[in-house]
């Protein structure tokens, strides 16, 4: 049993409650939020919990061994600087940090204690992500040309950060899980219709080193709720569409394919059309969350590393702190720099 | 009755053959193109059309008062500008040309001698578009904040022209109708998979002097077909989705509305989400094209301008070449010169 | 506050004790249930509340005002019957009983006692039945013609009952309420393909005083999940489907109108088709099971007759009874006998 | 070369003659519709047609080796017979006739005169339905248990035939195709609401020698347009939507199978629940009256059976015919005699 405390519990602490309060292996004692009324919801429905208004507490308390932080993004940083030099494991949300130096030394410090760390990228627990990976592998997908993800509705706006930092964490995991590597360079455009200096809409174009580009599409100023990522290979193509219940994943059996050839000294391309079946597979219904936490568990019993470590929240924060840079610039290409 | 001869029978040819032949007041009488076989195919199919080889025929012909042009882009600007300095009516598919100088040259050529010069801007006269244009002037809509639109399939690869000259020409002529302006300035990012040099996936992102921002998505590299344009009002939003048979447009009345206040001397924007009912209206079926053909035939009988003019055609043509040198240049902020 | 115990902890009391939990006005105070399991899994999660396996236990408890029972169907008359009889107020789900005849004595019963008895009928309280009615009650809509539904999906096989006492509740209170009458008659036709006697699948054909009739299409040997129920009025029609996020409500203004006309002494009918817009009305979120146990709340606090009192159970009853005969008859025309 | 007469030039006339023209073994000369003006927007569109008034003079040319009749349904027994009886091969709409008796007469005289008789039932021609048995043939589909379709819209009234005979003739020819089988008996449910006597909505149940049984509805009094059919297999399902122009036909690899099993001498049985993937195969998209009329040359060609012989149309009729009398009883159980 690992002996857990939780810091935050806003909107998204409650899940993390109920997902940890269920699995064998944790044992969720205390959580903390400076919002007495947060805390009071919680531990009434959860009476085996213990509530504090101070997070420090469960810094202090000897008998936690790891802490989830659940905060707003300003604090990630600072609160798991500080669990992690108490000697805890901790799992903490998205973004890691609100810059690339704050998620270098947090990963750092994780690697020089030996301690667990992970980033909440819940979508790299999603079953239909773990999925669309596994197919975009295979020799019969071709190499991934490119990659577009559209995570639009009409939301929650958030004064504090613009819908970039808010929703693109999402989709920056899943691209860069899916091809396994850091974009070079970002360019950013958006624009603020609601309040100054927070966008609403921002539009991503990334390049990576394989040559794979990628573009991003998040806003809270739309009509509809679209999650919806489309993955090019060179011979096949997917869709993962969050919201489709029936076919969350479909996989295209259609490309377009080209030849050089060569006619009388001259060089040209053949392209060909092909069109064949889709598949839909089917898709283990785990809650990802549940994953998330089983994983954490999992790691801090055995010193296993995450699978988003703090390297892998790092390389987020790196491409979305050269992204604001791109916006602030005017959509400038700006190189990301993660190592 | 108008008399109409037609250059260019291969694949828009055709649509355009069949609406002009029903129209009352067209009497279309001879088809042109350098391809026989394509020739024969038309005569054989209407025996009342003469045909031929040599586009020249038709210019020469004292008979024919307008020419239509369906032929590849890079000749529309040789055929107008003949067919103009012959004395005829022009109906040209677009883009009506490859540059701004020629589309500019097109339309002064137009001005300058009082006849009828017209671009196939079809989506103008779609009924949805139209459609859609009043319900966002309408003061409950609100200004138009944003706008973006997907065009991708998995469609005819056109080695000599990319993906945007191909597909983008739609979305740029319904932007500016709706927005009833030319944008400012131009950012493209694209990529070429198939053949160097021939971008198969675009990305526009378009700033307007109204303050409006337009995103295009156009990609012949796609799992699905999509035909889809969302406008993003101050109060209400809209989207108009050409595949979908029962609901080609829906209204959206919702959105966020930002209130600022001051409070103690600090100001903040409030905002408030705002949800309500969601209106498909009920279309016009009758084909865009028909109504397209109609309208030629109308500014030439009765000496009108039309609403896709030589100025209409060259605003696009000169986006789409601002476009291009971004593309080329990486993405770089490219001014649209209209004027 | 309404003193109240819940008998019945399997799949839908959870959901009751999550609603009655955190409703103002309701005390939920005893959970029972003869699986100590299922009570125990209630008692940690609620700890405020009390637990049994003796259902009995909470009909002698003079303080439990009144008593809400989720437990299988065939048990629901006898726990019903004493409970009224233990001047208890009455929630119970559906069915109300398994034969016409319970379901009149429970009716009765509650009638000559004054207490309060209401069916679980959900879909009732669902805000876009609701609206739904209230639409089909406009004088635009025109008189109801018929209305079809479709319930089906991949799911529980209960050996006990049959798809159409499982599912078609639900179809037949919705009926019942949008016409606000009862069926005459009914036909039943099905099949049994895993266990001899128990239909997977069963339509419903039922004919009303008014002229309208209905079809229900029942089944859980589905490939897909549907709940759509379409009401077809003669100037109007709409459909209700449960699982479209975005439109759970679409109001059609279409129809095909009929008038008859004299021409020269032969008497004839004129069909027009008139096609117009659709609306989908925003449709208030609050869960339906929430207004219900509000409802049943305020109908004992306030001694008001429930929406869906025990009358309102009987008929539904009567017709699922009558349905019963004309299955085993082949789909004979069978009676239903409310009065 | 087959020399072709075609008769009746109305709504579906055109659609055989554009396919015909096209095809290279077919030597379409002349059409005839007791409607001159139809005959005329033929021949002018088709110069190289002969148009007459007169269907005999088709009948009396001995150059005239084969028939189509695209004429009212109600008229197809006396032209085909006279058609047959002047030795020429026919191919007629469905239905083949408007009872029982015609119909095995026409099939009968074909027999015997060993003239090439077809009905055109396009379904059993058209890709996915011919897919959709393949595949619900294969041993992995297991036994087919029901079939249900719908074909619904807001269409075109036909005063002079109802609903049914108007839509069903496309399902029902689709389930005898599917099953291989022809209906032991049916039961017919409807309500005419435009117009006394002319059902407006009809729903059909069939139950079939192999133990599966079927169920349509038909209607052209619905919102939106339908035209679905679902396959209920023992293992797998499949469900093919003629709207669905990316997924028309889908294969669900899905299913509850039950298992009879003996336990301390109580037999009962045990439902499994099985869900896998899903496929939707690539279809051509050749169109299916293409196929069909190349299936008819080619039969009288090389004198082959055709897939939709006779015998095929005189089991739709019959089913048809014995629904129409099921109808009129109020829904009696109807045997359906073929033979």
């Amino acid at each position: 049993m690992v002996r857990i405390g939780l810091i935050g519990c806003g909107y998204w602490g409650p899940n993390l409650v109920r997902n940890l309060a269920e699995l064998e292996e944790a044992d969720l004692a205390v959580v903390a939020d400076v919002d007495a009324s947060k805390v009071r919801k919680l531990t009434r429905r959860y009476p085996f919990l213990r509530g504090t208004e101070d997070p420090g507490e469960i810094l202090r308390d000897a008998a936690i061994e790891a802490v989830v932080i659940a905060t707003p993004a300003e604090t990630h940083f600072d609160l798991a600087r500080r669990a992690l030099e108490a000697g805890k494991h901790v799992l903490v949300e998205k973004p890691l940090a609100m810059n690339p130096d704050e998620s270098r030394r947090l990963a750092e410090l994780a690697d020089r204690t030996g301690l667990t760390l992970m980033v909440g990228h819940t979508f790299e627990y999603n079953p239909a992500v773990r999925r669309l990976k596994a197919l975009a592998r295979e020799e019969a997908f071709g190499k991934t040309r490119y990659i577009y993800s559209t995570r639009v509705n009409l939301g929650i706006f958030r004064p504090e950060i613009n819908a970039m930092w808010n929703l693109a964490p999402h989709d920056l995991s899943i691209l860069f899980y899916l091809l396994d590597e850091a974009p070079v360079s970002v360019i950013a455009l958006g624009k603020a219709f609601l309040k100054p200096g927070v966008e609403d809409v921002v539009f991503l174009y990334l390049e990576f080193p394989s040559g794979a580009v990628a573009h991003v599409h998040v806003s809270w100023l739309d009509p509809s709720k679209v999650r919806r990522l489309t993955v090019v290979g060179e011979k096949r193509m997917a869709v993962y569409d969050d919201l489709d219940s029936e076919q969350k994943l479909k996989l295209y059996d259609r490309g377009l394919e080209s030849t050089l050839f060569v006619d009388g000294g001259i060089q040209d391309y053949q392209v060909r059309l092909r069109a064949g079946d889709i598949l839909a597979p089917k898709i283990e219904t785990t809650e990802p969350l549940r994953i998330e936490c089983a994983h954490f568990i999992e790691c801090v019993r055995d010193k296993k590393r995450p699978l988003t470590d703090g390297w892998s929240g790092h390389r987020v924060v790196a491409a979305l702190a050269a992204a604001d840079e791109s916006l602030r610039a005017g959509g400038a290409r700006t190189a990301v720099r993660v190592a």
